[in-house]
């Protein structure tokens, strides 16, 4: 038997669900891999192993009395470090909130915990999830970064230090991460997954993802926390039950896509745009190369406008009090968003609809788009988490994507492949990213 | 039997059911009215006898043939003049549409007919619905503004010129002008009915609404537009089937009510404060005079923000193509909104919502507020249509408000209670309006 940290979150909830072992096992499992691995890769915000074998110990008490136990029994889970949780800080990666508790769990985690999980630890932000970056490296060359502001979550399922791992992104903090670390990265529809209790950059711009090791665990997890939530008033009613079910089964018949090179193609290096390009072609005739809509250019600026206003807003306090204390990037960015007119402001929201909606049709004659998830392996140097910008069109449109480890671009290094969906067709996208995993597998 | 353009919409729509008045007859009792009082109430920007005969005849047919008929059935409706109609122009006030026809009807308009009633014409709104006077005067002195923006909407039901006609609010352009003009206006929550095909001044501020003689007009036609449309992102889906129903019934107890007097109450003159004062204690135990929250104070210049924003941003091409040809208080709204800053912007729509979950919890002790629905009875002049300053909460905050013609003020003219409701509580709002105004009868 493999060790067990290196199983699906999936196999391993099966494992404890039949008796087969042990929450306690498990969660020793990891520690001893945390304890082996995270001096160099430093995923973690909140790390106690004593803390982790009562949760487990207590899991297995529970079942052992005979309780019903959730679809999620005995699972350990890491949350990014700006998702509120009791027992347990949250720190924000900013110096302001060291050492510092919200008042309860986040609804995701809450969701979490009905379903039987529990949470392993609080993996590394980037500052206030903005660009300044945290201690974590990549856990493919520690000289590299892992990407952010997902950081933490990223590398830890990539380290296999968890299983699974809660993330956030308001441009490209899920997809860039999961891409240089070599794992899946999920970012929903906007509206699927609550913000409560979340630290908020952007009403309009933030989502909650998961990354997982494979699209079985992404779906398995996300049929969890998908649930509307009077909180969050974007989240809408969505069943989200048969994720998982969906995500297994085969697509009545081969996919076909539009591959989207974009603007920035041309900031990809040579090697990578030969990875890309050769995977392209290995696709035949399921995927076409179309241009990119000429009105996809204004997304960029007006993401910017939003993402830079709201976190004016968001952390005006914190800007007023504490300017001394907050990290370059971060502080560039609020003192431009105080500077944006409202009516641009104004612009950028009605255009977010009304894109998407001029948009949309390409799903009459396809069933995904395609395009990288970053400009390239992770950068060299730790201070920098890469650039998002493959990512902002999608973010934008609260469209959901994926970024799956297909492809291995320069030092042998791993390089994502973004697919991205119709809004509100998660499942099937899920379905559709699995048909290529197996795929490639096969291949 | 009284004249039938006296009748009530549920009155009218009975007979024409029933086979004991056909849809022509009124119609030309209508006209009649029309031709007698409009040269002085000027409330219509389109009439045309003929128009309105050639559509009751149809009704007429469509019945005698045996076809199921609509509860509308034979029913002449007039809309504001910035809703979207077939075979009608929509000039929306401005010599820049002089002549214009829209691509259709509205949504509002397609409902109302879908549901068997008729366009009767389009009444006359302020410019733009914006603060620049039509020509419609007040049917109880002419030399008084009806009020704005809805102007032709509210006095051609006070005139006896249409049973119910429909109009629209984005600050207090029903309420206000049906004060004046002692009809009954009905603001719902935002998100009922939807702006799709309507002038648009402000996805977050306008919302669409009836004028009528009786609550149970206003519940009457409410249910037959209060629709969920993709068209609209702000409509949700809810139940308003029931509205005339329970509009009719009585409430299981007497109602309690919280007046607010608010910072505007200042601006009442000596004899509108006796007025609203002597309704008060008319009410007895059923009323308590509350403070209005500190927090409402901001309330005013939040709408400006967004008013002035959205407007900046939907009329941008008149400005810039028309400016000498846009109204002196357009103008300078629209100049004012170019300066706003986006983080301003924001922070007055993150309190839209909060500041709502704050005051919603009164509902748990109260089922209704009240306050004045105008600073007093119409003003004297044509040029301005007074102030909306007493609907100003209610709409930033989307809840629902009706102005009751329940008192008279100085020079003997109609003056309006406003009830306001809990956001999506509708349906009982309509039943504690319909006991205010039997109430007042008995008295």
């Amino acid at each position: 038997m493999s060790e067990l940290y290196s199983l699906s979150g999936l196999e391993l909830s099966n494992l404890i669900s039949k008796g087969e072992i042990k929450a306690k096992e498990l969660a020793q499992s990891y520690i001893k891999r945390i304890e082996k691995f995270d001096k160099d890769v430093k995923a973690w915000a909140f790390f106690d192993p004593n803390f982790i074998l009562k949760k487990a110990e207590e899991c297995d008490d529970f079942k052992n009395i005979g309780r019903p136990t959730g679809p999620l029994h005995g699972l350990p889970i890491a949350i990014k470090d700006i998702f509120g949780t009791d027992e347990m800080t949250t720190e924000c990666g900013t110096v302001l909130r060291k050492k510092k508790y919200t008042k309860g769990d986040s609804t995701v985690v809450s969701l979490l915990k009905s379903s039987g999980a529990y949470v392993m630890g609080k993996t590394v932000t980037t500052e206030f999830a903005y660009f300044d970056a945290g201690k974590t490296t990549n856990p493919h060359d520690y000289t590299r970064t892992p990407g952010g502001s997902s950081s933490g979550s990223a590398a830890s399922v990539a380290s296999f230090m968890t299983p699974i791992a809660i993330g956030s992104q308001t441009n490209g903090s899920i997809i860039r991460p999961a891409s240089y670390c070599g794992v899946l990265g999920y970012k929903p529809s906007y509206g699927l997954i609550s913000r409560n209790g979340v630290l908020k950059q952007s009403f309009l711009l933030d989502h909650v993802g998961v990354f997982a090791r494979s699209v079985e665990d992404l779906a398995f997890i996300s049929q969890e926390i998908i649930k509307r939530d009077v909180e969050d008033k974007s989240t809408i009613p969505f069943a989200s039950g048969d994720f998982l079910k969906i995500a297994q089964e085969d697509p009545p018949f081969d996919p076909r896509f539009i591959f989207f090179k974009t603007d920035m193609w041309k900031n990809l290096d040579k090697e990578t745009t030969k990875v890309f390009e050769k995977f392209i072609k290995g696709l035949g005739s399921n995927v076409e190369i179309h241009d990119t809509p000429s009105y996809f250019k204004d997304i960029m600026r007006y993401h910017k406008i939003i993402h830079e206003t709201d976190m004016a807003y968001s952390f005006s306090d914190y800007y007023k009090n504490s300017k001394n204390k907050l990290g370059k990037e971060l502080v560039k960015a609020i003192e431009r968003g105080f500077k944006y007119k409202s009516k641009d402001y104004v612009e950028a929201v009605e255009n977010r609809d009304y894109f998407y909606k001029l948009f949309s049709e390409v799903f009459n004659d396809y069933h995904g788009i395609l395009s990288p998830s970053s400009t390239g392996v992770a950068p060299k140097g730790l201070n920098s988490t890469g650039s998002p910008e493959f990512s902002t069109y999608w973010t934008f449109l609260g469209m959901p994507s994926i970024s799956l480890p297909l492809l291995t671009g320069s030092n042998n290094l791993p390089l994502g492949i973004q697919l991205i969906g119709e809004k509100f067709d998660d499942a099937r996208l899920m379905r559709t990213a699995n048909w290529l995993m197996k795929k490639k597998k096969n291949a």
